[in-house]
């Protein structure tokens, strides 16, 4: 019940068919794609992944295609999103039975837990399943901070083996890496555009969404990283840095930030023929096709193959 | 497929045994409290309910108990809350077979929806289902605020038929009773502290979580605001935000904002001899006793009957 | 150094000359108007009045005129708004000389006070002035709320006199008014839109930005609730909340919020013929024609003449 | 009217006296404490410099101590921080006149200013004043952040020659340096944690409030960035970082924030000798005997001789 996480680890999409299923092919090309790109792991059932808006039963089919693409090569990592201890716990143990190697949580939402609260949490979670967790902060989707004491607390004892930010606070990025160094914690940045210092503050490796559209990329950043060639690191960053324009391509008058968002990193991988429909879940609406030809322009500019 | 919600209608909280599970006998023991109290509706699975926190197999109990007590003489809804379309869609369809007479959805939330994927939610879920749609708009909770264009796009049409508010902004609930007062739609009002504005203003009911406590009081206060008798109305308003003072008593240094205010309703419930525990769902940390206590005084302040 | 205030005080706009100085002849002619509807009293240099936007001389200069206008028949009430208490007690003595009648302090801002730094501020500024202190809670602009322990403190010591409430929370002012029911404390509220509820929970009189521009709908508002008449009270306020639309015309994507909503109060004055220029102070930019057009319109639906 | 702003410019405390004037001996000796450690520029009337609750006339005093000791070695940088214009450019001149090579103002705060409004505000402020303008984005105090294309026309023109980053946000400190790297503009952080990620981002220079502690330690980071030592750049962060500390020792539940933060910064100078009192101005309390000794340790700690 352990695991050594290091490097890129993307926060897959989940590919949708056009009738909102989820689209097994396009998913098992997207894990191969990124496996060819060399990353570390695939998180599947993430932010990124629409969790929030997938069912149970289309989440354990999430993991369970990725589990069957990556077979052992790399570990499959499952988000278990959900409100509470018990709805996470039904969770996990869906995923670890459909192949996850990890299962990752957020603290509970919805209520207003304290950081003491937010402890028991992940306690009696890792007490339920049999596959390691992770811990997951994203205030912004979540509104639910995980606190640095309640982190630290379960770094220590070893009830999290790893975590993930997102809450793009690099101050309190660091201060985790400096509370958690004496534990066995691997912590991870869930950042696309502060990797590169991510990495040089000590980081265990990265999350990022936009390792979607160009793997390639983060990998290489990574390796110019672990290398301690600081200076390629931050130019590949700025050039991601650029990339990541496509999430700010949508009319925000017309649909919401995260079909906007999302929707691009799906439309990019469309655009790059690796799924066969930018769809997001409902109820997101679509891009408009001059948005997407934005997204293609600016793939283009990155210099990245765009194969439709 | 239709339904005329009206007057007091309790958002009950979830009674658990000692052991964490559905205590069905208290469970009945509180629908009987509050029917004896005359109230017009059973509100099961809302956020004063622990929604959050229960496994589905909870919520589903809890349905079932509640249906089976109120046996058609007051409609049962059930908070059907979760984050995206297709889960809200997979609770709404078990609560319905179940036994709920209709099911509350707030808007999508973890992500951050558009107006009009907000309306394109509550469409799907009504498509969905064989029982009415209310809408439920808590942003403490969700932090995705139903927007008033939604909503009213989604009364004028018959989407929803009826709209719970708790963002206590009582201009804004104003605004939704202009918006509709020439639709079907059916306004209730979430709040404890000013339901007799609420009721004055032309709301269609309340659904108070402290009504829990104290339902002859809510009962009473919705009585003298249907005659007209705005002193009355007002006077119980006030007997009961005095006893509103219960969801503060819990030191927040020691437990959190959830836990300090639904434990107060359970305490107080345990305290009147309702319910056979106060504990609350998992993370959420127990009362202290002299918090206990203090609840007790405040009960009799407000000339509660204790019975423990 | 006592003063009752009560009834509707209008928050005046500061008419500026196409130039940007204070257009006294204009004030002046405000004044008049205002006065003639029957207000109670003159506040001054409020949010409403652009203070934050001011030079002290212009400030000054403002109180002078309008104490002149009003000499003695009512109270002119000066904000002294600003950062910390040498820089409010500074601005009090010169509102005191220029002829206020009572001066109005929010909590320090741009600092993070605690509740008794905010208790020491007003007790400062009462010690300092020979004028009576009033306490305005403004969070939406200062993003520093006036804690309810910190006004019950300074209402039981008699410290301030006064309370103008623009939080938005009704709920909030209902606790107000019954933590200070004992005391000798006035309690205002400052919504246009909830001013007849305000009035019905206890509330001492109104400080509504919108009687800028109907000064006579909120005297009848306000003689309606004095003589218990909340039907007529309520009919008098669905018109007045028809016409607050005028706050929301402007196109927030070429000018502030700020700028749109003072800007529609001025706009409305210059079309109804009582100030020369709508123009707001620097860096507010101006209103388009086409939106002063609609403003023209809800002033005519509104039953308001029109004179330009 | 230009200026070549660089390094380690803190923005200091304003010493003030016992009975709250402000102390110019402790002032004229910070001046030297600071120059001596080989700072290269001195940032007066900055929030650290608790602007916010110094009357004029005590700010003009700041300014002209600050610019006798300067005399001219290093520039002298007045904030001039007001709600508007008008009252910014007032600000503005009393300080170029006490002797400020340049002037720091924020936007437009407790009004809600558009983009171009914002621009607008600088503009004007240039046009008004004979000493360079820099501009200041602190949204935790002014809730008015600067946006990032305001800051762009702003510093594509001239309008303003340096600009000064407390908004906590790398990433988007980070977008400034891209955004504006081909113009003129020098960009400071106002960081004390991450100063070494800035510099390494390319950052001009820094304006931490600790440096006011401990100016030797952020003259080392900043001497280390410009040899391009990262590690040593990093070890010296961590050691100030583990110094900051000193911020969080005050008991928030007694005291706020701001007196909690600033009055840890006068401690600390008041301990090492460089000031006579770490009083700080009205309405905010003091630090009690038990923080001063919890920051009289950290100071050990850090390897900072204590001279009281």
């Amino acid at each position: 019940m352990t695991i050594e996480l290091s490097g890129v680890i993307p926060p897959l999409t989940t590919p949708l068919t056009v009738d909102g299923g989820v689209d097994a092919e396009s998913l098992e090309r997207l894990c191969g794609f990124l496996l060819e790109a060399g990353v570390d792991g695939l998180f599947v059932c993430g932010s990124s992944g629409e969790v929030a808006l997938l069912s149970d039963a289309q989440r354990n089919r999430v993991v369970e295609v990725a589990a069957g693409v990556a077979a052992g090569q790399v570990p499959v990592l499952a988000g278990v999103v959900d409100m509470g201890t018990a709805r996470v716990v039904d969770r996990a143990r869906d995923a670890a039975k459909a192949g996850a190697a990890a299962v990752v949580s957020t603290p509970p939402f919805y209520v207003k837990p304290h950081p003491d609260e937010v402890v028991r949490h992940f306690r009696l979670l890792k007490d339920a399943v049999d596959v390691p967790v992770i811990a997951y902060d994203i205030p912004s989707a979540t509104h639910s901070p995980l606190p640095l004491r309640a982190l630290e607390e379960i770094a220590r004892d070893g009830t999290v083996v790893a975590f993930k930010d997102s809450s793009g606070d690099v101050d309190g990025f660091r201060s985790v890496l400096t509370a958690t160094a004496d534990t066995q914690l691997r912590v991870f940045t869930g950042s696309e555009t502060v990797t590169d210092l991510a990495l040089q503050l000590g980081a265990h490796g990265a999350v990022p969404g936009l390792a979607n559209v160009d793997p390639d990329g983060y990998v290489r950043l990574a390796r110019s990283a672990a290398a301690g060639d600081w200076a390629a690191a931050s130019a590949e960053q700025d050039r991601l840095r650029r990339l990541f324009a496509i999430v700010d391509v949508a009319d925000r008058g017309r649909i919401g930030f995260t079909a906007g968002a999302l929707g691009a990193f799906k439309a990019a991988q469309y655009l790059r023929g690796v799924i066969e429909s930018p769809r997001c879940a409902e109820p997101l609406l679509p891009l408009a096709d001059t948005e997407i030809a934005s997204i293609r322009a600016l793939l283009e500019e990155a210099g990245l193959p765009v194969a439709r």
